[in-house]
């Protein structure tokens, strides 16, 4: 099997996903990294791409440079990763997706609503392959979730809770520290701080494993250090579109849970949860009948599980393994195969709609608001 | 030490709490039960009673019997719990306060607001020992996290999240079951299904370990079998006096879940957690350091977390004991020396305006309101 | 229902397993506290006995006295138990025994084999209530255990795995504590420190679930603080007679580990897996099936778990409760209800047997030696 | 960074663990994967060779093939991986070793200790980098473990407690399958089943852990499944050079086990304990306090654990990493940074040993054995 073509722009020396992005993109042998723009520093940039063996002459100062030499070449890279600051995700996705380009875009896909549709609707009308890196949906017994779901192992939903919060930003003293303090600055970090950073993952879980959307949103949000002018803890109701009653919360002020990400789904004979920080583990019980262990790995689990794990059963597999899937699935996409796992540019924009609206209605004393994007329906 | 004489009115036999109660009386050796009015049904209320070596004089056949029995006695029962269906609580717990007997009553102490804050004030006035059985807040180590709260262990707080949320009331099928039913018709259960029957031990339990109280809050509540007018999931956000941000999450739906009830408390310098299924263990965080298991049993707990516990260190006491340790104060109490963690008719008064508190807002979306009773300062 | 009356040898204040005892046989209301000599200093034993509610006329001296004293009674006590010092066990048990009182016995029953042959033959010819205080296996999901063994649900057996080891004589400094150092003194332990204090409890409870008896056994044993010349680990390799493989560790050095006891039982068709600080839980998994965990009070466990547990599912019932199991099942067997889940003088003879063939086969290098005793077969 | 060139023989489609190897060597970017063996049946390897890309030329038919292949050319692989079955190791790994290769082996290095102490001698004097792929020795938190224990964090030890027991090969209708049934058929597997698949790893972790080596041990084996001739359960008592007592249980019938690979370590003033299956977490009791968690990621880890981790704290890292890591040692050793945590030749002698001790004592009744292989001090 060729080895597809890849660039990556940010995620340089010392960033915290860049490391997670190379290992998952080569880990299965689909992608060879060959160009890069890993820094707005350009020689920086330029010398941590030769120490990874891109050639000089893809080694780019910038990403507008990158745009325009791979445009031009005949052997351009089959997959852009945008794992750059922000604010710059929407300018830099939206070039490269015109330019023809396939894209995996950082989360937050976009800063604004407006921006969301923007891309989504590029994307759609380019035919290209883009995704947005919510990796969480691809380790194996979330897609396992997902199917046993689909396939009515728990019956109709009724109701989904998850948490998102972590401890690693409740130090007060450590508030000012700029390591931190972007996050909670709305010039730097947007409109939302703690749920834009962490809970959209947990939102957007809720809607991969249900099959659905979020329709409305009530939210009541925190700053329990003071100087802080953006949320570090949130708490959002939702309901999807069919009526499943959703809960979220999400905090960076718990001290004590380290990664705190776990999800739990109630239907009318069953039930599932699944945590992050034990991820090769799904925890179901049938309406009348015993609280079962499903392990990664076991004989009969979906196919859509099965697909994605690497090693026998109870050989744990982590989160790196996860945006390896997210590579795997674009390999397969790029060379045809749809795999239908991939959060779309449709995510991406609706989790930007659900920022806005949780900002909205916590401003609102928690009134229950659209929370869709304009473009499905919302009044915005 | 001469044994303080019990009665029981409810709790006969087939009951869910009566057990508890009995064992937890006994256990200690404080308490020995001489009178009884066990059941609406006469005979079968005394038969039981003498079954239990009541005296047959003191097998009561109403529980208005008991109370003229006893008044009349100079051998008159020391303590009296009430544990009959809820609609009935006010009344009784009314007329033996009133005849100078001291009280335990089941929660929830009222049905409304109003006759909530008539027990206070003559639970007040009355000078007796009066509480109420949110029994979860006397386990060793619920005492020793408010302990640690007071001692500043964890610094100013800033957040508790808890869940009572259990998945027995899930089977749709059997949501017409009598025994089920009743909790989700207003006819029976009041205003509230799932918030009132297990919600407010955990809102107890946070204003307990916080040694605050409830000021506001916001409701979403569900009912996730449509058959039901009562809500079968609640979710309630909140704020403490002192400003500390609450959330809790209650259900009746939520299949997989036993029991369901814990509680986590961040504040400036540390995180607890606290689960209710492994209640020998504390979960402890400093804010710069490793997680930490306490023990019950352990050489260095505090004093309120020692003195309740009976055997040593991982040899696990479960919910009949916490029950006992109620038990236990009451004795105490009764004897002259006060224990402060006893749960007061404040309590049971602040827990009712609560649920009518939450039932507003759920009502009007979710629109926050105030949550103490009038006479602490509400608006109603 | 008449109380039965209780008498207590040993156990007295400040003692470890005396408040477990009282709570266990008053618990359930089937027993009352008549008669005791709780203290070889006798006006510190009686004045403890008569705050407790003894008569004065029976709170006695000494074991002597109590058993003269008893025995011209025409309300003697129907049940005594002994809970003295170890090295007091055999000459107590057997002037009771003989004088016609039920008794229950504090383990280990004897220090030698034939001590235990003579309470073995004496208890049998009696026709009294006799059992050893292996309480553990009155747990209910412990009885549940056993019983999914007896009805096949897990095949024929095939290998137990248990390990009783805890951390707290792990400090070299405490070593000389009188507290601690007794233990470890054959002067007065006996032949065996750590494996005859604990391992025969995890000994005994294999016996238990499977329902047989142990042939044979190797063991190793060490004294890792050195100053110590009995064991203070030990692991015995062992045969039950239907050939089944047992493998047992104990040790008190093992830092972290706080009881540290649980068991392990695979049969042909599945396994199961219990551990006594989540005593509520059994966790089971089929030959071909997903694991499983089975609750305490869930609605198809077998009789024998359901009838000792008193409240509701994942309502926690600990270690005083697995006591008050004991003295239900004492209260039912002298009412005439035959319980086969005590202990009986059997498993304390046969336990003894198994102390003496373990130190010898560790004298011997862990040579394979015979482990019954002599009364079933065994050649001592 | 040039990339290290890689060969690979044996590990073909299908194979179990080649894909962990493929995705360990190529995760980090360190190696490519330049030449293959990895069929004895030719056309089957050289085509699966190639489809990852490796040059028709270096897609070869044989390891006999390649060895004289790669011999002659300057670019010769910088690595050689041997993944073939058991008994083919140590001709491989002599010759590749012999022609001045580097080599990592799939453990066992060797079938018996004559061949252990050949490749032992060869590696030694090639000064070619070698290592066996103990990759549990690779987890960040096993390093983590290992420093703790060298700068005396739990005292001078005492005692290791380790566990590889899952339940993978219970079913007796099962037996005879092929996959399964060469395990325990000396003719394919050598003299040890269990212990010598599966146990050695475990005890290679124990002498890791406490830079120790195993001196003597005392087995007991069992068949539990009647039709089979090697061992599918079997304990190990030991003791390490410095006294230190080992104790090890591996098993193939413990249904319900998974993985089933864990380790305890005791010393004077503490107490570790770590699991393969939640491997990102490490538990350590001091003496004196509580149980703590140690996580991967935390800021105050030993270098050797830090240095091993590609993701932030409880971002859970796998299996297929550990064996990642074993390549980034591979990497920096052959690059010539000396990397001390990479399993030797004289690991490998030494569990062969170790096996070959186990089964002796085993058949002589558990007699206490040298494990020590004759060149460093053994008996035989």
């Amino acid at each position: 099997m060729t080895k597809l073509k890849w660039g990556m722009i940010g995620g340089g020396e010392g960033s915290q996903i860049g490391p997670a992005h190379r290992l998952g993109a080569i880990a299965d042998g689909r992608f060879e990294l060959v160009a890069a723009a890993f820094d707005h520093r350009p020689a920086k940039g330029k010398a941590f791409a030769e120490s990874l063996g891109v050639d000089s002459s893809r080694a780019y100062c910038s990403w507008s440079e990158m745009l325009v030499g791979e445009k031009n070449r005949d052997d351009a890279v089959d997959l852009v990763t945008v794992a750059t600051p922000n604010a710059t995700h929407f300018e830099i996705t939206k070039s490269f997706l015109e330019a023809g380009f396939n894209v995996l875009c950082e989360k937050p896909m976009t800063m604004t609503v407006e921006e969301g549709e923007e891309i989504y609707k590029i994307a759609k009308k380019s035919g290209r392959v883009f995704s947005v890196n919510y990796c969480y949906s691809a380790y194996p017994m979330v897609r396992q979730a997902r199917a046993m779901v689909r396939s009515g192992d728990i019956g109709k939903l009724r109701l989904i809770i998850t948490n998102f919060s972590h401890g690693h930003h409740a130090d007060a003293e450590d508030a000012e520290n700029p390591r931190v303090r972007w996050r909670y600055d709305p010039q730097m970090a947007g409109v939302s701080g703690q749920f834009a950073d962490c809970g959209i993952h947990a939102m957007h879980l809720a809607s991969f494993i249900s099959d659905d959307t979020v329709e409305s949103l009530s939210a009541d949000f925190a700053s329990t250090i003071s100087t802080r002018i953006l949320e570090d803890d949130a708490f959002v109701n939702f309901r999807l579109s069919k009526g499943v009653v959703g809960r979220l919360w999400t905090s960076s002020v718990a001290i004590g849970r380290q990664h705190g990400f776990d999800i739990q789904i109630f239907g009318e004979t069953g039930g599932l949860r699944w945590a992050s920080e034990q991820p090769n583990q799904l925890i179901y019980t049938p309406l009348s009948g015993r609280t079962q262990v499903i392990e990664k790995g076991e004989a009969d689990l979906y196919d859509d599980a099965k697909r994605i794990s690497r090693v026998a059963i109870a050989h744990p597999e982590g989160f790196p393994l996860a945006v390896a899937n997210m590579y795997m699935d674009l390999a397969d996409a790029i060379s045809g195969y749809e795999r239908d796992g991939l959060p779309t540019a449709e995510d991406g924009l609706r989790s930007m709609a659900a920022v806005y609206a949780a900002v909205a209605s916590a401003k609102k004393n928690g009134l229950w608001v659209d929370a869709r994007p304009p473009v499905f329906g919302g009044k915005g």
